[in-house]
């Protein structure tokens, strides 16, 4: 008997949304719930909580991995809460938790995800999301989708070319 | 709609472990398993390895925080494998995951989870496990059990008394 | 008798690096040295070596902070050697330890930590590094000097008007 | 021109410590400085504060890193004050910042360093500090002195038996 793991994706977006993210981040959860993902995330609220309503309604599973040490720091729809303490390191286990990421809006902690994830060669999937562009005028190298489908789809084909494991 | 979340054990141990220490961690994660716990450990091999087999084979939850950035690491029992890249700062980590913990055998690692444990105010649950003396001649409030049962029941009781939370 | 702490200032920037951005580094830590600051880096080599150098040279002190466990990764300018295991995550800590921060070029990495300075409210000066956009259309607040003078000098205004402690 | 790094040695204890310990803590200070080291300590009170005092009246050098955000939770006594915001996980990095540990006293994060560092295949020096003994009998590698003086010249014959670098 050997488990045959499912993949994870990130899902990142700022603690305090508008409601056009919020439902954007939504369905982007019940879309991984129905594709069979789990769903890893910054655990508070906003965008994080909305992705997580999503993919808990649809049937998923959500981690929350979270800055602080207290469990009730998490949102509603949190799985499994994980209490770090590492308070902004935390940003960095969020998107090692994931074999891809998608990111949805968001700030400068946002920011610090994607660069993060690139930096490790993860693929960034962005919905409305930040460009950021290098000395050289070189862009980041975020794949920009128009729908949560597409951001979902393009994320499940980046985790299949991947192939399993890392 | 809202979550019922259900409590989170730490089980601690050596990568390198006894058969007999085997035996005690599958049943232990059978056990936890069996009482609707998820089962957090550091995702490794030996004592980590055998309480999530016990606990996949009843069924349950497992999660597997990582030392290393290479989701291969993980033991093949883990359901949510969690990358982290911190290497010996992980062992926090993994005592943060539990409301309780309970510890099998196990090396300085172990000794050193056990005493962040202590230090949180989390309950550790000894199976066989370090005993330490400070200064003053007082020792570690390890709860020394004789059995893995008697090491869920009790880690069990001591979630309950806690409350929901924290 | 009470210590007066010196400022740290954090110098990030690219492991692998041009003839100008060292050029340029070298003299940001020769400037930093000159006005009695301490220099905070990741400890490794490129920008943050001919930072390093610079200080050195005008009889400064060096911190380096290393993502790995081994003090030999540092660069031969560092005056002292942190290791830490946490490898991404250590990027934060390069970040914590200064109250204002010199971007230099780079890439992803320097991305990331730019935007972590950035959510914990701490000014960034920038040579010639990355410039982001939100989705708003809002740009990252980072301070674009045109030489090593004005970055310096700059960063030297911010500490002050932010007074000691923090 | 290429620096010669000064060893540093790792000096734990309690934040909270009887005026013996600090009489030994401030005298262990005073001795490193003496022989050129650096001291790397939590950043706190007690025992930390009392060794940090000794070294910088003799003209030493201290690191302290610091469990929180803020620069003020440093002790007066800190030459270079590094906020982590890591909590927990911070006891890893004081461990990690010295060739050697010196422990004197200490409760259970005290403990859990001590652990950690064995665990590393560090050296211990305890002055009056825990002892543990694992389920075999065996006890935890820490050198017993019984004096500041036998301490520090313990501490230091193991980083000469170490020799440069690791």
């Amino acid at each position: 008997m050997n488990l045959e793991r499912k993949p994870v994706v990130s899902v990142i977006g700022a603690g305090e949304s508008s409601p056009e993210q919020d439902a954007d981040a939504e369905k982007v959860g019940r879309l991984l719930a129905e594709r069979g993902m789990i769903l890893a995330c910054g655990g508070r609220g906003g965008v994080m909580q909305a992705a997580c309503r999503g993919a808990i309604q649809a049937g998923g599973l959500t981690v929350g991995i979270l800055p602080g040490l207290d469990l009730r720091d998490a949102n509603p729809y949190i799985t499994i809460a994980l209490p770090t303490g590492l308070s902004h390191a935390r940003n960095v286990l969020v998107i090692l938790a994931g074999q891809v990421v998608i990111a949805i809006g968001g700030g400068y902690g946002t920011l610090s995800e994607i660069a993060i994830a690139l930096k490790m060669g993860k693929k960034v999937v962005g919905l409305n999301t930040w460009r950021a562009e290098d000395h050289r005028g070189a862009y980041a190298d975020i794949y920009e989708a128009d729908t949560p489908e597409e951001a979902v789809s393009v994320a499940a084909s980046f985790i299949s070319s991947n192939g399993p494991g890392e």
